[in-house]
């Protein structure tokens, strides 16, 4: 029991998330939530499927209402009220009242930090013709534009530019895909989802293309006329819409006005128990910045999640029973025209950037056994300490059982499992589900191979290398599934063949690979008992392709011809500017 | 590498997961695979699924060939081989070549036993009517019945009865009613899916219900005739067909005549390196001893999983690389009819036998967020040792999303997470998979709660206890959510009236309850602080009631009426033999 009033800024996802538990810990606080917008506790991250219809009310995505938020919690909840400053010496706000551009002060006890972050937009001509997303008010402008266009019909689809493929993007681009419009992506660096790795983020570009999405990487905007989107190469993009989803910008200029300790990652820096440098303040979601698990590193981190959990946490630690929240995972998923990504922890590039070494084991399971019906393909790649056999993090890319997969890598990760103990996992298994060896019992598997120095493997990106230096490729998959298409200067003889035409494997250093690694394993095996000196291209053909196709300029001839995008391209696009087709 | 001879009995899950282990891990070894039907390695889990042409093909339920095998593999496989004899001292088996009728002697290095489980039968007049189905053999004699059944056409459906309510006779029955035969459950005890406690197990029979498969629980079968199947109570159930599925038991005959220990469990003794009390033999899979991870007891558990698994292991240490397999969870699941039911560890059943304390939480959340559509409900019981809060067990009902989390909590159960731990996951989060507070957060932070003394909570069986007791019952739902159903005895203040009402509120002991459990907390919690003796009822008002119905005669008021179900039952059922029915 307390007479103390907490104020609480912003009240979306952490906000409302420490209001609701506060009043629960303790009845008798006086509880005010200062909210800039027009609504509290909006669903942000249904934002982008009201735009294609899947969401069908706006309502919808309004979750609660100041009236029901003091009928269920006694809250004090106003919105259209900004904070124009703090003072942390006497514990006061500067309150901005939007609804009759009045001020007022406010005393707290506590102050809790929820103002989130900030869409970056782009700052070009006419950039402000793209609209970003990130609230209602935004989702507002953006249907205004794009109802009538969705209404028009006609025998050309409008045209519609996404700039930036991440998360928020992909998300954005499928829904007005769905609401009826030619929708192009257009990503700065050479690969979408860049908290991905290459290989893994190449499906992604591919399947986009597949279902009538094309996605232009290395492509920067230059400027936004009335009609349309120019590329800095010169190739000109029709749009009559546009959509800007560059990243975010943690909210912090009221935090650093105050005088509050800003992180090395541009967030506002906070302790474990959310609480900034200033006594009595405390900050949350995606303002507040989070220290990396895999790395140990500070982040910006803008997941809904964790805005949820630490607004919860710092409720508990206001209430005097702090507990410390654990390092960040960073566990996301996003789904695009049914393909699915997810990936927690850390990623191939983000470990050796720090010169962290790491064991990379690629797989391509189905989502179940091959005898029950509708089995989905996916790829996991899983990242793990040499030295502790520890995860470090894992990314998959699929179709169903992707979230499941990603779900039980973030826990085997948060729990401190060696990769190794994956392989004794009891999973539920009946054949609509997975299998009597789960895809993470397999990985599970080839990871104690691999610790065990029983399964050596190569990268992809490491294939040219050991080729260069006079290693044999060798091939092992059956003859028709050659079909599917071959690593230039391979030998091939199937596995069932190896040991009666022992005779035709060349003496000397070998790479053995097949489909997805694993018959190229058994291979290995036979192999290696036999004298020779032979590794397995990790992840088999399927990941070199992936990797090598596009993204590496080595492997161009190797990949699929390209042919136009289905865009209004000008001509003459330049060498590193890559369009991603089929 | 070796000149050991390795022999292997039995050909499917285990026994081959040893096999193609085994040669991996050394290429030189002679292996000798002995089984005695007609194929090795099929798809034992698919075999319900014929009988709904699910998977058409029978011959995709046979995964591997001799032929292949040998290829592959270099593996000796011996079909129509049954051992007859195993001499531990010359380390020889005996075998009977059931293609001649001959018999010859083998000598081994290594002996791996894996020939499973035998379905237990009925041994009442008429028993040798009813089919198992373990095998290829049993599969064929069932569809020789059910093919002309399912092509008879006319106005009525054949009937058939399923004897058993466990995983395989529901996937059983799923299948035959799929194959349009008019299916009928027979279970002799209280429940269906014994592993799963009553309350769990109830929405599984209400779902086979509404969705045309008749239960009836309480009920023993007496006769079989040509054409019915009497049960005791004296009521009749045509059946053109009938099926067993009443259990198995481990095949420890050979085993049992060779000297070798038998456990308390009735299956092999084996170490945690899956080696026998006899020199060097070991035993895998179902006919092999477990010992269960909650309780550390021994048992039998006839898993796919764990015999694949394990079939590994004994390869790794017959190759003189051993590696113990953690004590078994027994993670299970099943789907009938698009309902999913799951379970890992020990349930409240188990654990009450023992006399453990336990901590019982159960939450009735959607699979993902609500203002995505789609949404499925679930229902998910959680099992906490109280003096450590370590995780014991869980179990889940419902559609979409329960294999993932019974997975997440198989792996937290498997890695010694604290339940409270649950509530720091970092989880997948997009608006299709989950919600920004997963259920698998949202449990750990009721469990979190209930750690700290702040949400005291009764079980539905405990409520009757707590009124005889004199507390009052609150329904804090909101008026409409009550004709769903209203606990008898309630007492109704809607929990957003609750701070205006709360002159209303009886002083004395207060029993809280809503739908699921979430609002009775904020009411807990506000009356709590308010100087009441409050408790939450767990679960709410949906556990209650399937915790209540049917199965505890002194509920029975308060459940559905029953009507006939849609059986061919006589007249005269006994009070005690129930039908479930809506």
């Amino acid at each position: 029991m307390s007479t103390h009033t907490t104020v609480i800024i912003g009240g979306v996802a952490g906000g409302m998330s420490a209001a609701t538990r506060l009043r629960r810990l303790d009845e008798e606080r006086t509880i005010i939530v200062l909210e800039r917008g027009n609504e509290v506790s909006f669903a942000n991250c249904g934002l982008p499927y009201h735009l294609g219809g899947v969401i069908p009310e706006r309502s919808d995505l309004v979750l609660q209402r100041p009236a029901s938020l003091t009928a269920r919690f006694a809250l004090d909840v106003r919105v259209r009220s900004e904070v124009t400053a703090i003072d942390p010496d006497n514990r006061t706000v500067t309150v901005h009242d939007l609804s009759n551009d009045s001020a007022y002060s406010l005393r707290y006890d506590s102050l809790v930090l929820s103002p989130g972050a900030s869409a970056n937009g782009i700052l070009i001509p006419g950039g402000n013709r793209a609209h970003t997303l990130r609230d209602l008010s935004d989702l507002d402008r953006i249907m205004a534009e794009l109802s009538p266009l969705a209404r028009r019909g006609g025998d050309e689809k409008p045209a519609a530019v996404v700039i930036g493929g991440g998360y928020i993007g992909l998300e954005v681009a499928e829904n007005l895909h769905t609401a009826g419009l030619a929708v192009t992506i257009v990503q700065r660096g050479p690969q979408l989802l860049s908290t991905f790795d290459p290989e893994m983020a190449h499906p992604v570009a591919e399947h986009l293309v597949h279902t009538g999405i094309p996605v232009l990487l290395n492509s920067a905007v230059a400027e936004i006329t009335p009609t349309a989107v120019l590329l800095s190469d010169g190739r000109a993009l029709s749009a009559e819409l546009v959509i800007a989803a560059t990243g975010v910008t943690p909210e912090t200029e009221l935090a650093a006005a105050a005088g509050l300790r800003i992180g090395t990652s541009g967030a506002i820096w906070v302790d474990e128990y959310q609480h900034t440098s200033a006594p009595h303040i405390y900050a949350i979601g995606d303002a507040a910045e989070k220290t990396l698990a895999a790395t140990a590193t500070p982040g910006v981190v803008p997941l809904a999640g964790l805005a949820n959990h630490h607004g919860r946490l710092v409720a508990d630690a206001i209430a005097g029973i702090p507990a410390p929240a654990p390092r960040a995972l960073g566990t996301a998923i996003v789904a695009i025209n049914g393909l699915v990504a997810a990936s927690t922890g850390a990623s191939e590039r983000m470990l050796r950037a720090l010169g962290r070494p790491v064991r990379v084991i690629h797989t391509h399971p189905s989502n179940h056994v091959g005898y029950y019906p509708g089995g989905e393909a996916m790829s996991v790649k899983l990242l793990v300490d040499p030295a502790t056999d520890l995860l470090l993090g894992a990314q998959i890319v699929g179709g169903v059982g992707v979230d499941k997969r990603i779900d039980v890598l973030a826990t085997a990760l948060a729990a401190g499992l060696t990769a190794s103990a994956l392989a004794d996992l009891e999973l539920a298994y009946a054949p609509q589900f997975g299998a009597a060896k789960d895809p993470i019992n397999m990985i599970g598997y080839i990871n104690r191979n691999q610790a065990r120095g029983q399964d050596d493997t190569v990268q992809w990106h490491q294939l040219a290398g050991e080729l260069a230096a006079g290693a044999t490729l060798l091939d092992v998959r059956p003859a028709p599934a050659r079909a599917e298409g071959t690593i230039p200067g391979a030998l091939h003889i199937p596995l069932d063949e190896l040991r009666t035409r022992a005779a035709e494997v060349p003496t000397g250093r070998l790479v053995v690979h097949c489909r997805v690694g694993h018959s190229a394993h058994n291979a290995q095996r036979l192999l290696a008992q036999r004298g020779h000196s032979v590794v397995n291209l990790d992840g088999g053909y399927l990941t070199w392709r992936a990797g090598t196709a596009g993204t590496h300029p080595a492997a161009v001839a190797a990949t699929t011809p390209a042919r136009p995008a289905q865009s209004t391209a000008s001509a003459s696009a330049s060498a590193s500017a890559q369009e991603i087709s089929i």
